[in-house]
């Protein structure tokens, strides 16, 4: 077990518009600190979004029908409830001016994850990156090699959840490492299995991140450093990515 | 914003039996690390539970005929569903044997937040603090008075949540702090609203911690240390305890 570990927030990252290299700007703002074996680095799905060009201008959206009726019921504008459906498989749920959906990335979340704070202004919203696994394996192998360190990646999201107020961060991709503690089958002192046999490591390094990552997306990185986790993991793993951190739908009994 | 911070997990607390002086014996752990102002101290809610009498041992539980119909429909045994029911305001969700209640304090958790591991052996289980609000104040007035330094508790508990594995620690009980981060009527550099008005920053330092205690219950106690935080808060301020991090049921799609 981990005795103790820091997180460090990165600042000096520029505002990110669609092309730029962003594997290659934050390599330029973390190499004061460095990058060292074993360390969780944390990016936020905004800058993400917005290097790789997942952002639409909602005066482009034409609404469907159906957008303009979910629009009526939510108090949503008709062109972003129109991106909104078309990046979900379905609406979970629409009522008291909320629309959460399922999206087509396998996420169930407000909105669909689009957002509309800290982009470009004048209506551009970003959408979640097309596959946010691929996003944290493309910055995880470009930072190992500036670096020369095994390291594990996160790309991170602030959703909100049922029951429980205010929104934490949660890890939408994960690259070199397993996002999930799995302890099923283990038992404590006295024998007994253990109550919760699955630990979402991911989100918990993710919610950890967003405390000095702030909401207003000044600093957008975060290295967590002094877990001892096992990194390297490979991505064509299954258990190995963000879409691990789903659970199917099957055995979800609030959708 | 906070620029780094470190989570450091305490190790030393004995095995807790009922009647222990909890506060006590964190104080004794803690004093090599030491305690400093601005710390928020994080406990398992296990621990609390135990010190505080909070157990139950199955024998003594006579099963009524609705815990013995609902544990017909979970696979549960008949005394742990009484329990479970006598903890919960109503049943959430009833299937594929998971039980999830809204307990009398207000959580909605699996099991009505009952746990059978790293207990006392012998079917003793543990039911959540009375109030944890309550346990968190006790725990920092005692750390504060020795250690002369305001600093913010969390009683904190492992919750699974819908649509996502694995389990995450989150914030039962708190003292000393404001909860949520209120970032309600800011705007972006555009002037854009900011999508995630409410960051429950409670919860996201309970899920640092967890990444410390680990699921085995044998580091019950972990400081977070750094955090740029406001320690202080009253606790007759209904903003500053664990409560506040409770949805309303009214404004709660998902009950």
């Amino acid at each position: 077990m981990t005795e103790s570990f820091t997180v460090i927030g990165i600042p000096g990252i520029p505002d990110i518009e669609p092309g730029d290299e962003l594997a290659d700007l934050i390599c330029e703002a973390a190499a004061p600190i460095g990058v060292e074996p074993g360390d969780i680095l944390v990016v936020a799905q905004k800058v993400v979004s917005k290097a790789e060009g997942a952002i639409a201008a909602l005066r482009d959206v034409s609404p469907s029908e159906e957008a303009i009726r979910v629009a009526d019921a939510t108090g949503h504008t008709p062109a972003l409830v129109e991106l909104i459906l078309s990046q979900s498989n379905r609406i979970v749920r629409m009522d008291q001016g909320v629309l959460i959906t399922e999206t087509i990335h396998g996420f169930v979340c407000a909105n669909a994850g689009i957002d509309a704070s800290n982009v470009l202004g004048d209506g551009v919203v970003t959408l979640l990156p097309v596959d946010a696994d691929v996003s944290a394996s493309g910055i995880r192998r470009a930072l190992e090699a500036r670096f020369g360190s095994r390291i594990g990646v996160i790309v991170s999201d602030s959703f909100n959840r049922p029951w429980r107020m205010g929104s934490v961060n949660v890890a939408i991709g994960v690259s070199g490492f397993y996002p999930l503690g799995d302890y099923r089958g283990q038992s404590d002192d006295h024998g007994v299995p253990l109550k919760s046999t699955m630990v979402s490591i991911a989100d918990e390094i993710a919610s950890a991140a967003q405390l000095v990552m702030g909401e207003f997306g000044r600093v957008p990185v975060a290295i967590v450093r002094g877990l001892e986790m096992t990194v390297g993991a490979r991505d064509d793993n299954e258990n190995g990515n963000g879409q691990a951190l789903l659970r199917d739908a099957e055995r979800d009994l609030f959708r």
